[in-house]
């Protein structure tokens, strides 16, 4: 399942030490071949981890052999040391799968700012790869979690026997002082780094980007994909990236329904935009509002929050002309007062805002999260 | 005090019964002249609520008789019916004073998307004018406040004579659903309407505009100014410019001193930043991060958070060269682990985080609060 779903890989995760909890913290993806391309997308924050540095810089040559990714320490703002732990761990998973270092990429989750215990990483490796197995998909995710409650795989098989799956971790962008989402997709289909790179891009624009738990951007986030091609089957490209993004969509909804906290998944659409940069600017406006947070977890249909984060923005919409839905109520028409706000129902963990802009015909989804007391305090108690 | 501070002003505080919580909700500021000179600043909200929309149109002619304020309803999304009963509002007190309806500025602060009570809130204005008082600026200042826990209220004396005096509400930008920031500032100094323009456009961008507890801007946010010219001195540009600039900082401090639910005011002090612009936007930016505000909220000194947020930007920076301190320790050297987190302290309500971007010689000072379970609270529970 997960990553080791497809064929031509091998998986482990394994407890290291890493962590102070004893909870495994070592995962390793292994591609047996016999193609070795893959892609990646990163984190755009410009405070980058170390790993995150190494991985991009592997990733030029379109090829990977595996991917070892550690919970426990983010190797975020750590200096050079830091990228010189990185290079380490990538050079011990190297010779011990006689590869080259520039084909293992490197993935780190947990606190900003503190070095690894690479005395218990690098054994941690030897570990990892004794325990590589074709099975060994759920042991890996189970070892990529940090705040995480639940681990995150998904799969799709295609008719003409080529599979994707996945694994990630993250609760949400929601995580803290942690950093934060990761992800590994493998196939065994027959595609290059360059379809690999397109399918992963497009797949990424609509489902991880338009995951906004909290509105704080990571500096780890990382999405790897690679492919076997042990299937023997070229897909054709859109079907490829189909199948791309309905893994991927399935692991960015488990993020959201899994945020730090979170008692309510929000789902946040906007129609009538002018174009779908202004819708998913308004949508990640409404999902980034504290205020509408709140009363979403006090289950208040409050649209006047809404109203106001649209305000803020910038997009094509007369404000005498908003039109706001909550779990199908039009609660506001016309800017103004709507349906009765109490034929609302805020019950399900599920909720749905729709913000008509009739300014056009582009759409757009973002999701995102309640804001709760649970969430300040796991982020308020988390380093201390 | 407050708005009467300054000679040539009659205030009032009383109860009408707009409030359900029968506390204090319309206050009047009347201008006895000789001169009626005065300025305003309202949200860049695009959602504007009914009273700003009818307070900018007045103020085109540069000139003011009155000011009527209410709590207990935003007449915010009200549609054409709340603009009327904006327009309404001002008559009323017009043809009590016996002046023109275009020379009464109308503020509203409360809930939005619902109609304010007519029947109570046009008798509450007769009661106001009949209260009216050269030292009523005290029951002013109560009389609009919502979530606010104390009232706020400000003013300096020239030794050439004049005074400068103001009053505010809000829980910062907290204000919840609540629209929200409204502040009314008053002088017997003679200057014309320009030079009021020039010197509350010059005190707002440093220090209400730099106040930003939630990162949620309100659709009924005003800042008025007005000048009766009692005192006969016509002050210097600057003299004046500076007055304003210490009340309505006075004022902007007390703001975030009550903001809702918050135990921590926090100072972030950008340094060293290539222009004054970038050195605002970072601070910002990172004032708008929910994962540090409940750090702090913990008193957890956890600086990876400030560089993950300052990497958000597009301020001019090298990663590998920010410095951040907290409370005057530089936690973080070069973008990586600077002096030992231990020795910060963080006690006290005020918290300071510097941050030097080693690009430039502009700065600037943002204040916000800490997020906490209490702020979760009293803004899910609001309007239900």
């Amino acid at each position: 399942m997960g990553v080791t779903a497809a064929k031509g890989f091998r998986a482990a995760g394994v407890t290291a030490g890493i962590k102070a909890s004893g909870t495994p913290d070592l995962s390793l993806v292994v591609n047996d071949g016999p193609t070795f391309a893959a892609a990646g997308v990163f984190t755009s924050n410009r405070v980058k981890a170390a790993p995150v540095l190494w991985s991009e810089q592997v990733l030029r040559t379109g090829e990977l052999a595996a991917v070892v990714l550690n919970s426990g320490g983010a190797n975020a703002c750590t200096g050079p040391a830091g990228f010189q732990d990185t290079h380490a761990t990538a050079e011990k998973v190297a010779a011990e799968l006689n590869v080259g270092a520039g084909e293992v990429a490197v993935c780190s989750t947990g606190l900003i700012g503190v070095r690894l215990p690479m005395d218990i990483l690098l054994p941690g490796v030897e570990q990892a790869v004794a325990a590589l197995s074709p099975t060994g998909g759920e042991q890996a995710a189970i070892a990529i979690k940090t705040t995480d409650t639940v681990h995150k795989t998904a799969q799709v098989t295609h008719a003409q026997g080529w599979t994707v799956g996945g694994m990630a971790k993250g609760a949400g962008m929601l995580a803290p002082g942690l950093a934060t989402m990761l992800v590994v997709v493998t196939t065994d289909a027959r595609v290059d780094a360059a379809g690999l790179d397109a399918a992963l891009r497009g797949a990424t624009r609509t489902t991880f980007d338009r995951v906004d738990s909290d509105g704080c951007m990571s500096t780890n986030d990382t999405v790897l994909l690679l492919a076997s091609g042990a299937s023997d089957v070229t897909p054709a490209a859109e079907e490829f990236a189909e199948a791309v993004r309905t893994v991927c969509a399935d692991l960015a909804r488990q993020l959201i329904g899994d945020a730090e906290g979170a008692s309510k998944d929000i789902r946040i659409d906007v129609v009538g935009a002018a174009t779908e940069d202004e819708a998913v600017d308004v949508a990640r406006t409404v999902a980034r509002n504290n205020l509408l947070k709140c009363a979403i977890h006090g289950e208040d249909p409050n649209w006047g929050r809404v109203l106001a984060a649209i305000g803020t923005t910038a997009a094509a919409f007369d404000p005498n002309e908003l039109d706001v839905a909550i779990n199908g109520v039009w609660v506001c028409r016309d800017g103004s007062v709507g349906e009765d706000r109490d034929l609302v129902s805020m019950k399900d963990r599920e909720v749905v805002i729709t913000a008509d802009l009739k300014a056009g015909t582009a759409s757009a989804t973002v999701w995102t999260n309640d804001l709760t007391a649970d969430y300040v305090h796991e982020n308020s108690a988390y380093s201390t």
